[in-house]
């Protein structure tokens, strides 16, 4: 099938990028700048990792929404909570509909690339805090998108029952240097190692029994 | 109901603002610049009608993404055919997706504006042509809409029964001052009076009655 796929530059949307060329036709990798404090960082892995297989790449500036929206993770580094993603002060990182527009986005993209379907790393490890990472939102969006379209799309979810760790596996089996992977909110050189999402990459790794190769502030 | 109101600057979405400025707390009004060619008329329409009724008013760049976006809507003038909306070659105006990507990023503006609604002025005369405004899409992208965001956001549809000539009619009675709104695709100053949506504006007058301020080429 021709795809497009979701591409952040984050360990989960690279691997679903080397999985999609693996399985499929990529057509393009879709990244895009919302403004957010780490996007520098995970954009050029993003491109790092497209250049590698020979992919189309195309970064799509959202900036001029981002403006309009609420959400730490637009509003520089030290508005990003520390704590674990269960904590409630996370919900400060939300991103309004973010998955939403992203797809919507790709929807139109796709469909003028002559894809059948958009690829997005969405699993089962995605946070409940989250509404549009939650399965009934996944669906009714795959639907509106389908209807949408002359070409009927498809989003296709090949991680939708892993957990991040087996992700991080199947990456691995893949050859995915995850070196070139970004994590991080704070958006720093090195990955600082204390947000919830470096944690997060931290114990994927360790609970995969996959060497960790990022450097860590601490 | 606070609600955010998409506003082309065309006849129906201007409608559709002072309809909702009339019934509900207006807590802003979003156009989108996708490079169309008609985008500097119909914007410079949609701003003065939301400075006439004091709404927050905020346009939106998409330019970024119009780039991967095939359309003649987005190719120049000489691209845009003069038949009827019924002919085939009309297909090639549809910009792939575009209220899907619309409402998207309108959901997450409005969450972020703590709204409850997002307006659009879909109407019963809308084309089949186009999958994304098919009532079957519509309810699939509410209920995605609705499920992805904290808010429950609802998409309102006030004009979903009507006919444009219908629409024209309420506006007329909402007191719209129709001079300052824009329908042609082809963006010259003045509205060309032959392609498809020029036809409908005229055509939407003469049925409802209503004297018609535009001036036309020929």
């Amino acid at each position: 099938m021709k795809v497009a796929v979701l591409l952040s530059g984050g360990l989960d949307s690279t691997t679903a990028l080397h999985w999609a060329h693996r399985h499929h036709e990529v057509v393009c990798a879709l990244s895009f700048d919302y403004g957010s404090n780490h996007a520098a960082r995970e954009l050029a892995c993003a491109r790092w990792q497209a250049e590698l297989l020979g992919v189309p790449y195309h970064e799509i500036d959202l900036r001029s929404i981002s403006a309009h929206l609420q959400s730490a993770l637009l509003s520089g580094a030290d508005a990003i909570p520390t704590a674990d993603y269960a904590e409630d002060n996370l919900r400060q990182t939300v991103v309004p509909f973010r998955n939403g527009i992203f797809l919507a986005i790709a929807a139109g993209i796709a469909e003028s690339n002559k894809a059948e379907g958009i690829v997005i790393a969405a699993h089962g490890g995605d946070h409940a805090l989250y509404p549009d990472c939650r399965e009934d939102f996944m669906a009714a969006m795959a639907s509106a998108i389908s209807l949408g379209t002359y070409a009927g799309l498809q989003i296709l979810r090949p991680f939708i029952t892993n957990t991040k760790a087996e992700i991080t596996a199947i990456g691995a089996a893949l050859g995915v240097d995850f070196a070139h992977t970004y994590s991080c909110y704070c958006g720093r050189e090195q990955h600082c190692g204390q947000c919830a999402t470096c944690r997060e990459r931290r114990e994927s790794f360790a609970s995969a029994g996959i060497p960790d190769p990022t450097e860590y502030e601490s």
